[in-house]
């Protein structure tokens, strides 16, 4: 496509995305199909000869919108905030249009200095010391991956360097809370500690990781013998934002020589709020630490911050240094591709720049001073209303809810649970995860989608309630 | 920024973007700075207030061009094509323009459904049987990261689910070619193998690896009682572009019970021409398989093409499956992010849709036919001429050459290699990335950003012939 085609079908595309944003509130939240419904409308084989593109938008409006879940509604309240602000969406437009690669600082000089930059402006912006080091991933997953694996190689003084973890006379374990994100146990499991050297710490009455049962379950490995590894501690639990006591963790993996890496992926953007910090109280005795960038915060997905006490060990573990990647420069610069496992890199800095740029970190703070504000407003509505209860306390901006009318029992409480959470997704209204906390299914109310306004969640109140009601009846 | 604002801002950025690749022939191919030039332009503070973004492009015009290398520039040869023609960038625009996640099939049904069409449409295209089947990937770096994982967990039966890696009674070995990818090495140690279980395998003249080595390395390892696990053959080394003969080697890994990975990264979009494909003969036996369609096939970065023979194995070692990631219809349809590493998904097929329904198979298959064209040129000049040598076959785009003045010692050639290959470099008027090759260096001419013609291939074959007369000279 020459540079005068792209113009015009770009200018058609920035229209297109506008009206789409201006117009979201209108659709339904969830996509309306079933499975392989979409498939249908899309050739099986490719086309030989180029096709037209004069009618793109219209495809893409009668093929591929039917078949989206609309994460940038209004009335998203599922999973997590991932926003994507139109001022990111912009920076991203620049990093894929610009097309260049940061294989080394040399390959593209900017794109490495400016995620120096921007991760130090989020360093700073979420109160962290200097002696944090950041870099940006692709998601939490493989940050936390990255964190197990250094912890792995720390404890083992670099046994890749050797026989791998292979060679290892006795077996390493992790710990986390049983309300951990999955992606802590995939990452435990990929880098080869096995399950079975897996330990979910029990967590209290607010579903935070109980540091005495942690303390325990790490003398007890190691009077068996085994070898403590890591710690991984959770700011803000996938299904209650639960907040583990990190002070009291850390003097834990002190005293044992454990390593503790912070999955702070959701409330690490609420660090940007001074009176939010006590949340994280003790972060900065931790080894590393991830903020996902592209959640409510709003960087474009994907924008993980992974910070790092020591990168050196991180270098140490995740450097290779092949002759096609050296330059004269190499002992002056970073080359972000020894902070990761991809070697490729976009110029991704560019949209959390364009965020912080376009907002301040003032505008950052009051987006998220609302949407707290209108957590804790809905969090009233059920507290007074009867037979409604909330689950787990609400620090953020995630509730935990449940309708329990009198004299259910415990099976028909879990199907009423899921079914009118159902009704409102399929009616598209409004969009909302069921999650299992404490073993009974319960309906998540993640808030914080940048347009999302107190009569947004005031009429997703009244649409609860009404499904609810209609869910008894039916 | 609400939706006008966008407006504005995204026409003007549409026209900058088309105005950067229109004159993109104008500028230094190379940034042209030091480290640290960068960072001293950008605040070291993040902005407390909101800033106007009325001269953004004059801004980026400043202070970030300079530090830019332009991987989309006609006279880019250096590492590999990062084609990231404009219909793809569109594509990827209404990616994140949509801001929609593919965390499951249900967060967004049409997200996966075009991923799995348009994998299989490159499949068909690539010329692979119907038992594959594909994903998109980050980087080949994780692909093969998670195929050498895969590779782990079945010759060790599922270890994750019990002691790990850690719990294995004998050392599993990997296996490579000496001019395999860093990232082979990289991935091992980070699936924990250790480096004392890798074994490079020798090459033969034309820099492909020798299978009777490998099949005598195996047979060592198993004499001695270790348990050889997997192989990673390569379709175009980085270096030179060579071919490992996969027939013979998939032989030798059916004979062992090895798990084979093919890293066709690179030369993977060659296969979209039958004439090439004799260049993997035997890939149908193989296990797993990556295609970087984010190089020269020209899907913009990230887009690496993952397939599998066996998704089931592959799902049973990634997957995890929380309460809050479950939904109804989870036995009927393929949820992604059990296919890899991160959990978040972007809406990537859509780029790669574009660039094939814009270009047709057969506008691919031509732009790369030219391709091939201009290096077999240029490897004709580089033959006749006196004093300059092919240091490799050159079956694809890629050409390793050198000038080899008569009577200049091993070392002097070395400085002379790297002199000449920088002072092109530095000049702006060209991009070229220098190696190691058989002990001493030698410099990679690698064809193929879309822009490039005959015409930048006879200038640049010019420039390497005046630098390397001038660096005679200084």
């Amino acid at each position: 496509m020459d540079p005068e085609a792209f113009r015009r079908l770009g200018h058609e595309l920035i229209d297109w995305i506008a009206d789409y944003r201006q117009g979201i509130a209108d659709r339904p939240v969830m996509a309306q199909v079933e499975p392989g419904d979409i498939k249908l409308r899309i050739p099986a084989t490719p086309p030989l000869e180029a096709e037209s593109l004069d009618d793109l938008f219209g495809e893409i409006e009668r093929d591929f919108m039917p078949g989206l879940s609309h994460w940038q509604h209004p009335r998203f309240f599922g999973y997590f905030p991932a926003n994507a602000p139109l001022e990111s969406v912009l920076g991203d437009y620049l990093s894929t249009g610009l097309g260049v690669l940061g294989l080394s600082w040399q390959a593209s000089p900017a794109l490495t200095e400016l995620e120096e930059v921007t991760a130090d402006w989020v360093r700073q912006m979420v109160g962290l010391s200097a002696r944090w080091r950041g870099v940006i991933q692709d998601t939490a997953s493989t940050a936390t991956l990255v964190a197990l694996i250094c912890a792995r190689e720390r404890a083992t003084g670099y046994s890749l360097a050797g026989g791998g973890l292979q060679a290892e006379p006795c077996p390493l374990v992790v710990y986390a809370s049983a309300q951990a994100h999955s992606s802590v146990e995939k990452a435990a499991l990929l880098a080869g500690f096995g399950r079975a050297n897996l330990r979910w710490i029990e967590t209290d009455a607010a579903f935070a990781l109980r540091p005495e049962a942690l303390a325990a379950a790490i003398a007890a490995d190691a009077a068996r013998g085994l070898a403590p590894c890591a710690v991984v501690a959770t700011t803000g639990t996938t299904a209650s934002t639960a907040l583990d006591p990190i002070a009291a963790i850390s003097a834990i993996a002190r005293e044992h020589d454990v390593s503790l890496h912070v999955d702070a992926a959701m409330a690490g953007s609420a660090m940007i709020l001074p009176e939010c910090r006590w949340m994280w109280d003790g972060v900065e005795d931790a080894d590393s630490l991830v903020i996902n960038a592209h959640k409510w915060l709003g960087a474009a997905f994907d924008c993980s911050l992974s910070y790092m006490r020591d990168p050196e060990h991180l270098v140490r573990v995740m450097s290779t240094n092949p002759s096609y990647l050296q330059s004269g420069v190499d002992d002056r610069v970073a080359n972000l591709r020894d902070w990761g496992i991809p070697l490729g890199r976009r110029f991704r800095a560019l949209k959390l720049w364009l965020l912080i740029r376009a907002n301040g970190v003032a505008g950052l703070q009051a987006r998220l001073r609302r949407d707290l504000a209108n957590a804790r407003w809905l969090a009233e509505q059920v507290e007074r209303t009867p037979n409604w209860r909330l689950l787990a306390p609400v620090p953020l901006q995630t509730l935990c809810l449940r309708h329990e009318p009198p004299g259910i029992s415990d099976e028909d409480l879990d199907r009423h649970t899921l079914a009118w959470c159902d009704r409102i997704n399929r009616s598209g209204a409004a969009y909302l995860t069921p999650a299992i906390l404490d073993g009974r299914w319960m309906v998540r109310v993640s808030i914080g989608a940048p347009p999302t306004e107190r009569a947004d969640v005031a009429a997703l109140w009244e649409q609860i309630m009404a499904a609810a009601a209609e869910s008894i009846d039916a």
